[in-house]
């Protein structure tokens, strides 16, 4: 009854010896970049099992149609500029899912723990005694290098790759310079690449080669 | 005949609409941190479909047991400080794989552009006119942070993460300091968190906090 042999095992059998998402748990977990090939098993697996599924508007909507189909499926998407959910509601709305005995995915695009604001969620969850687990993703900066076919490191070329938030907290920002309080010319002379996450709304034209 | 029904769809259909893995061309991919679980689909379709696994030292048994039965196993580990096989045998091989028609998955630990070389056999392939493809995977320092419910990134404390080599290339390590060239102290005064890369072997008693 069962077809898609990988190596010398089912599947399925692989799939099987991954954790289970137990009621009551909140997983957050990343869905990378967005093509779903580069979603991980454990996330296939957690999206196969969660009754809701948390989801930011940045996971892409071929990763959502893999969710079970009787999921109940939440949006709780942050955009710069736009009108969004507020952190404090979305973590309280993953604390209630989970007290009523609901199997939660938090699902995030990239990484949760890398400009994912995951941090903060599990702190809320661990504050409340609520079990979690967080299963990393690809995170979309060094993806997008990736697919540029650009290496994030070179022998020879660089030897360290820097990754920072071109936004910043709201209240870091509004220290002098408005970009987060980061030393900009100190990044710079360190003389190896920078990637840069959510930074057009910041982007200056004295900023371009 | 086939059991495994992710959200509305199979699995099987969705491995069947990733790309396929030709004859004669090489597919560099990353296999994560070593559970299998936080494999990719991409990576898990290389597996099933390739001739031959061109594998490190770092790559988890778990996840080579999931090629095809039939394809062959080659191992091109490189370790610090033990005999290794030379960067550019190994390139020279891939080459000479395609060139027989061979489906060719070279498999790395973590993600290749991530300190992984991949950069260096990208450029040999493409030298020698042999189509490639790299998938990227969940790199190492970023995805151990995450096993240590470390935050990479976190509101309030940090606006960017640095990963860095503690290795260094061989020619570069001649440098005086003997540390790859990388100017440390500004590193430390940027007052960021740094993810150091293969840093056992130069690790010095120094250093430690």
């Amino acid at each position: 009854v069962f077809a898609v042999m990988i190596g010398t095992v089912f599947l399925e059998a692989v799939l099987r010896r991954l954790p289970e998402l137990q009621p009551g748990h909140v997983w957050l977990a990343g869905a990378g970049p967005g093509d779903p090939g580069l979603l991980t098993l454990h996330a296939l697996a957690a999206l196969a099992q969660a009754d809701v599924v948390v989801h930011d508007a940045l996971v892409d909507a071929r990763v959502l149609d893999l969710a079970h189909p009787d999921a109940t499926r939440v949006f709780a998407g942050k955009r710069g500029g736009k009108p969004s959910t507020d952190q404090a509601d979305i973590t309280a709305r993953l604390v209630t899912l989970a007290r009523e005995g609901r199997r939660v995915l938090r699902l995030k695009g990239g990484d949760p723990f890398v400009f994912g604001r995951g941090g903060e969620e599990v702190l809320t969850l661990a504050a409340h005694g609520i079990p979690f687990r967080v299963i990393p993703g690809i995170t979309s900066g060094l993806a997008a290098l990736t697919a540029a076919l650009i290496p994030a490191t070179l022998r020879g070329a660089n030897q360290a790759i820097l990754l920072a938030t071109g936004h910043g907290a709201a209240d870091l920002a509004e220290l002098p310079g408005g970009d987060g309080g980061l030393d900009w010319p100190a990044f710079a002379r360190l003389g190896q690449p920078i990637v840069l996450y959510m930074a057009i709304p910041r982007w200056r034209p004295s900023l371009a080669p």
